[in-house]
């Protein structure tokens, strides 16, 4: 996507002017710091040409999606690149190098997508690369049950193909969908953009193996048990840290025959916001519910809503229904399914609601438009840094009470952290007792110092999210970046439960450290 | 309920006759193996009114009601009564008692209703019974996120009337609702009647705070979280064994004001299983989904249903649809909600599948007697132990696909395990990849060994649930009946992770030993 015409234009008046940020060129990879002697055993398990040292293959290894990688990317800086990649053909495989590791106390970071928003791949200090592509895809399906056991080698565009022969789909849509493998949408706990009425990723596993230096791990039997505490919760959103995730079993579904997609506007977010509670409460969800706040509405318009002509008679015709386009609210409303009686049955309970808080239609083709371009947000980033803008996004979720005291005090706090910041926020899971808050934030870019700069306005967010009671964060994980404030969510006894449970299965601390629990670095 | 009539009539031709099991005179209690020095420093923490040691007490304080514990207590054996009942009076008094009981390593058994069906009571070394009944019914109520905070004193009768002067209910209706507590329900991840509408006990859990001997959990922020594993799953179904919850923030839902039950009869308990998973998988689920097998829709028809020229009318209704009655499949459906159109929609949706399965409607009186009638099973249950007979339920889940078998094969075990045994089933909780199994087993009792009978019958039908992949069980948890089969649901390294989540908590183990987690006992 380009900045230039009207995003160009909108950037220069909400944010300000910014130079071009270059990229610098990559410095050279220092040599890997692994021994012939740490790398022979691993070679021994995966055969030689399994086990790689080369600059082309540890740069493709090296992971990481948050605007700190990518900023320390731009500047050069590869000192995260792992010392080898290697790649395991299967499950039993990938215990015997964590236990061939661990008896050589060589660090393990697996890595799927390399998607990573919080640093949960960024390991300066030796380590190798554990890749997982060699594992499979798809590797049985079970269409009575609508269950499939699904490989470390999945992705969704790997993975979506396959269900569809057979009439079935995943509908996990996260917007690394094109890059993110699907055990790491289970090792970070993801949800996607139809996380409303497909559920989120920890909904959809109902069972997983788990590759530790002390064994496999097997867990889940049935579609739900008592037998105890839930111990899948305990590996699902373990970031690498407590294993490697070598299959999953997934609830599938049928691919949806009926879709139907719109756009909605309300007279404001605090409108918006009411509309959807009272949605989720009623439990006459939509498939897909995004809300985006004023400010992103305004973008919104701005970049990709009509123009001239066409800008002012939306205008007309939002008034006309009471709303002030500078204060409205946009939805996205999406519901699919193979009843389409149903699905109609559904939009229209769904639409009793919306008309309670002064909800305009827009129509469906906005709702296609919307769900076309979904996945756009990470290359708009990119072009964003390009330009010289720092781009970042935090979420977090809380419940109905707090929502919107919340949205203006995470607002407030990272605009007074940042000189002339733009920040824009959406809501796009609901659940009966609250919802996710997803905020992005725009700002010139700090060039010389990009780190501090995030810092301040990252620590000033948390700070009002972890005062408030919401979660540190709804759908991106712990990593590096969130390590610090999990004593937040759990407690520090909380913490020295989840310390035991690494003791257990990686007692000498060789599967990535400091990711998840924080360590005591000298 | 009386045996006699229709009844004892059905019970001596199916099982065939059996002599009166008279309950015999309660054994005098031992004296309270707790010294004065033992009892001292929790009554300086509750006060000396709180720490009982009078017969009453302990007896009112002696919970379990499982067949074994029933049949224990009907041969007067007391020796599960607690040597000491403790009443604290708050969360940190709760804490304190547990780290003074550890000093002088006192055992220590949470009690709330008294209900568990699996020994998770049932402790006959030197203990304290830990009664929560001063810690609060309702705590707060946030009506805009429909959040509840409720105390450890909380039982169904008590909260929810306190719930529906607001508008709102729980809808957590498990067949000992009577007496059960919420703290309970937490405790052993329980599953109620509506859960397939209402969702199991372990879906309403926001937030808990649990206290243990080094102090107190406050697990769960915000409506969901991304924060790395969730440790509320590894406390939820810790059945006293890792903390005593203390209070738990349950999502709440509008009381219905629109309610539909109904009975629907198949042709064949297959034909109703794969209904069942049609509507399970096209997401139009009715809240309440029970589906009887053809033992136990015979049984229902012989007990409650039409007699004489109504009956032969109801079976020349029903041939005339195609359904021989000896092979009917009674099945129960509940619609509930506050939007009636919707809930019209539902139903209507839902029917479109049925039909699919040759269902015939019987109609609204059948589905709302079973509704009056549905929390009846444990008095009925006292009523044939006076009659001579063994009863007893067991309960598992498993997947779609081999669902049929499973049942087949747990009716077979059981029957070949006892003499004249009538086993009979039935489905109540779907999901989307599979449905739960519950079964009742009646044979006349062997007064004079009745656990070394019950035990053969239990562990013919754990050895085929544990085969066939299915879950230890889905809604009554592991005390100690299930602790020997654990390892089969979480392997050896997963118990380990459990082991030592406990030892942080609990390192003297004096929560609850041998519940949960099987004990090396001398």
């Amino acid at each position: 996507m380009s900045l230039d015409g009207a995003a160009g234009t909108f950037l220069r008046e909400q944010v300000g002017p910014a130079g071009p940020w270059r990229p610098q060129p990559a410095h050279a990879l220092m040599p890997s710091r692994l021994t012939a002697q740490d790398l022979a055993p691993l070679a021994a398990i995966v055969g030689e040409s399994h086990v790689q040292v080369d600059d082309a293959a540890r740069l493709a290894a090296t992971g990481g999606a948050s605007y700190l990688d990518w900023a320390r990317h731009r500047a050069g800086d590869r000192s995260d690149a792992p010392d080898a990649v290697i790649r395991p053909g299967s499950a039993e495989e990938v215990v015997a190098i964590l236990a061939a590791a661990q008896d050589r106390r060589i660090r393990v970071v697996p890595i799927g997508g390399g998607t990573s928003v919080v640093g949960g791949l960024r390991e300066d200090r030796p380590h190798v690369a554990l890749v997982l592509d060699r594992l499979g895809v798809l590797l049985t399906v079970d269409e009575v049950s609508h269950l499939a056991v699904v490989g470390p080698a999945a992705t969704g565009p790997r993975l979506e193909p396959l269900l569809a022969a057979r009439g079935l789909t995943l509908g996990h849509i996260p917007q690394s969908w094109a890059r993110a493998s699907i055990g790491g949408y289970v090792a970070t706990r993801s949800a996607g953009q139809a996380s409303t009425g497909y559920g989120r990723i920890d909904d959809m596993v109902e069972a997983l193996t788990v590759a530790t230096p002390m064994g496999l791990l097997r867990l889940g039997r049935g579609p739900s048990s008592a037998a105890g505490p839930d111990l899948r919760s305990l590996f699902i959103g373990s970031e690498g840290a407590l294993g490697v995730i070598t299959d999953v079993t997934l609830r599938v579904r049928p691919l949806p025959t009926q879709r139907r997609y719109e756009a909605v506007v309300f007279p404001s977010f605090a409108a918006g916001v009411a509309a959807f509670r009272s949605i989720a409460q009623g439990r006459v969800t939509a498939d897909v519910m995004r809300l985006s706040d004023e400010a992103e509405t305004r973008t919104t318009l701005a970049l990709s809503g009509p123009r001239g002509a066409a800008s002012a008679a939306l205008g007309r015709y939002l008034r006309a229904r009471g709303v002030d386009v500078t204060q409205a609210s946009l939805a996205i409303l999406g519901w699919e399914g193979t009843d389409g009686a149903y699905v109609v049955d559904r939009r229209r309970a769904t639409w009793r609601l919306l008309k309670d808080h002064g909800a305009v239609a827009l129509g469906r083709r906005a709702g296609e438009s919307w769900r076309r371009g979904r996945l756009d947000g990470p290359y708009l980033r990119d072009a964003l840094m390009d330009a010289g803008y720092l781009v970042e996004t935090l979420e977090t979720a809380i419940d109905w009470r707090s929502y919107l005291d919340l949205h203006e005090n995470v607002t407030r706090a990272i605009e007074d952290s940042l000189v002339s910041a733009y920040v824009m926020s959406h809501l796009s899971h609901v659940y009966e007792t609250g919802a996710s808050l997803y905020t992005t934030i725009i700002a010139v870019a700090d060039q010389a110092d990009p780190v501090a700069q995030w810092r301040l306005a990252k620590n000033a967010a948390m700070e009002v999210i972890v005062d408030s009671g919401a979660t540190v964060t709804h759908h991106h994980g712990v990593g590096r970046d969130h390590a610090s404030w999990l004593v937040n969510e759990w407690g520090a006894l909380g913490l020295k439960v989840l310390a035991s449970a690494k003791q257990v299965v990686d007692p000498h601390g060789v599967l990535s450290p400091g990711v998840l629990l924080p360590e005591d670095r000298p």
